[in-house]
């Protein structure tokens, strides 16, 4: 049978795939700094090479930002779309790290052989997992398994600028697939497989609030001039109540409570809170209180700011009132909750909390909703089949935290529906210093996904 | 008579007092930053240089720090002492400034002319006021005009660590003087020359909190996990209640109210809080509600925060959720608060607003007192009329926000009464981008030291 034959090319394979997922990663594709342009356009190039090795017309394109990679392989069957990104997240503290982030290397591990560097994980371990099933698959039997089309972004980790309008001036070339895979998400446990049906949305915001025209010394000023510090940290403060709700006007609006029978699947899940939270030194939920914790981190919505900037930062001190002080913020959305109504309703709650002579600029924003599968499709069910026989428990429907707009916009905009499938781990430390990814989740990876081909063609 | 002709040659050596001015000015002696040492050391050198030519013995005294500078010239009279400092604060952001800070130049400007620069007032401009004064008297009358001690600063910006135990080594060397000026004040308005009696004390903190013992991503933890940025937004905002109060348990335990006599005083000295705060573009008094512009910056604690950072700050987003967030924080006291216990309140009061999970370190930590002057002292009437005959208007005691905690360790430790005299305006810039010191504050400087000397001499 030619799926066995896969699984075998895939065991025998494994160290020259290992040794082509660090190719990539030793690629710096940091997509939101602009200094790292170059090498975001290289990862492109190595991925278009790579996909035309299995006989797929592949090519970057061009967009305001970082290029696409778009490839196209015709064959019978089913219509498949995969989506992946090969860009990364910056790697500061550069000092946490126990090695070179752009140099991976597999090491031991108390819990077993890891890829670690960046990206290991987020997202180039995982799209390699398809592109090295699809090419075992090819090996064996001369050709991939069904039509395809092949879509790579470089900006996701920035907030994708170029999705849309990328996907809008190309309706024709991606609206025909029949399903569309995706592979950044993660594993339920390490023995858990799963198929994440629920992804958070996400608006990000950035603002400066500005008081005096310039520095102030605080001795002369200190007690009667604005201190935008202050103003900022009690605008932040006043974003949740003590009861870890956000205090912003309408926010929970359009935020639907669980279902009943979604709620009796989390909770057979046997989520271990404890181990969860101990893995990076907590022990306390943090959030809204009443809720548990995969609601906290899969159906509610959250507001965190991700960095706060004003002042003197040195080394030393200095006794300086500032002008202005920043920070970013951002929201996970769950429900029907709009982006554009999140980021009005923030900004007037912000603007409300200004004292007299303090002005607020809003840098950035962006948002995507949050998205739903559309799990009736019984391609869920055989996918869900395939992944259990790979793995040691059945595989399960999950939610997730993250925002993959991704999926959102495939379903507005082309009207392809998304399925995730990834194999990561919760102590991956993607976006952090030491990302890595189990071995194990590499090697099963690309046979979950050669089995599930196999179920849908 | 003598005064007359050194006030001639002080007007006829202006354009070669400027060179020199700024060629102190052109070495970057930022104290606070280790990259610094060497400038600092130079800027020292050049000061013993000057102080030789003026026939004083003069050398630089190492310290675990920046060295000092102290030089002695036996005389007639009194024995006078001078206190200055020759460091300056950081220059960032760099970008805000008009020219080079370290590349100094007279500027004309609608106010009149300015020396443009880092340091211009904040302290090489005001220092080298009496430096000019004692060489035009020198160059007239062929010797100084009594027994002097020179005792120049390294460290003034960056808290004065080595000050306490270079002057405890030095008792005998130290404690001899009469009397110590002071040049690092300012004037009431620019019309208007002022003796400083009263001077706020300084603690200095910084702290960092912690919560996971890594950085998490967002959209894994945010809504379970405890953000740091959150936990000292809220410590902060907690700092001040609604009327503008510090609320840290016994703040205000040792702060006395002002005097009729004084509050009297101050309220004839028409201070233009309007034109005060405009100056900085600001127009509503922010600090405690129901007291005077004066009080607020004179005679009123202040707790402000001078610093704060955490989480991803570069260019584009991060959606991260920090480890951990700091803040660098500064009160100035009054009356009998005692930095120790301010310290130790503040510290307390953090600690109580920590959340499960989070913990803080308390980074650095320094203090001085408030200062009060001996104003019965006859040699304050004496200066007063003294400077009361160069300016347009008659001189004032005032009080000053600034922290100068040199005239309570001249007090405390050698029992010398001190006398601040300065020639700043409100508008310099000092700590800010683009400081600048009135020439006419230089010029007007000098001539004001020379006539103190005599009336005091």
């Amino acid at each position: 049978m030619s799926l066995d034959a896969v699984l075998s090319r895939i065991d025998a394979d494994l160290p020259a795939a290992l040794d082509r997922l660090k190719a990539l990663m030793r690629i710096p594709s940091i997509s939101t700094d602009p200094e790292y342009k170059a090498e975001c356009a290289r990862a492109a190039n190595w991925l278009v090479e790579d996909l035309e090795s299995l006989g797929v017309q592949a090519e970057t394109r061009q967009t305001p930002g970082h290029p696409m990679v778009v490839g196209h392989i015709d064959g019978d069957g089913p219509h498949l779309m995969f989506y992946g990104h090969y860009d990364v997240q910056p790697v500061d503290p550069l000092e946490l790290w126990n090695r070179d982030p752009f140099d991976p290397e597999v090491e031991d591990t108390p819990a077993g052989k890891v890829i670690r560097g960046r990206g290991a994980n987020d997202d180039k371990g995982q799209l390699m997992t398809f592109i090295e099933a699809c090419r075992a698959w090819k090996e064996v039997n001369g050709t991939l398994p069904c039509k395809m089309t092949f879509f790579l972004e470089g900006e996701e980790e920035s907030g994708s600028p170029s999705l849309v309008p990328f996907l809008e001036e190309n309706l024709a070339e991606f609206s025909a697939p029949d399903l569309a895979l995706i592979c950044d998400t993660g594993l339920f446990d390490e023995k858990t497989p799963a198929i994440t049906t629920m992804l958070r949305g996400m608006v990000k915001e950035e603002l400066t609030i500005t008081a005096a025209d310039k520095d102030l010394h605080s001795g002369m000023y200190g007690g009667i001039a604005a201190n935008p510090i202050h103003v900022l940290s009690t605008a932040l403060a006043a974003l949740h109540d003590d009861q870890g709700r956000v205090t912003i006007p309408g926010f929970y609006d359009d935020v639907p409570e669980l279902s009943d029978e979604l709620r009796k699947q989390w909770d057979g899940l046997g989520f271990d809170e404890a181990a969860f939270l101990g893995g990076v030194g907590l022990s306390v939920p943090a959030g809204e209180q009443g809720r548990t914790g995969l609601e906290m981190i899969w159906s509610r919505p959250t507001c965190e700011v991700n960095g706060i900037w004003g002042g003197y930062t040195g080394a030393g001190f200095k006794t300086v009132l500032p002008s202005e002080a920043s920070a970013k913020i951002s929201f996970r959305l769950v429900g029907q909750q709009d982006p554009k109504a999140i980021s009005d309703s923030f900004r007037a709650f912000i603007r409300s909390q200004l004292p007299a002579d303090c002005s607020v600029a809003f840098n950035i924003t962006n948002g995507a909703p949050a998205s739903v599968m559309a799990t009736e499709d019984p391609a869920f069910e055989k996918a869900r089949l395939a992944l259990s026989d790979e793995w040691p428990n059945p595989a399960a429907f999950i939610g997730c935290g993250g925002s993959i707009p991704i999926a959102g916009y495939f379903k507005t905009i082309l009207g392809v529906d998304s399925m995730l499938i990834g194999f990561g781990r919760d102590d991956d430390q993607i976006h952090s210093p030491n990302e890595k990814y189990a071995l194990e989740s590499f090697h099963r990876g690309i046979r979950s996904w050669a089995r599930v081909l196999d179920a849908l063609t």
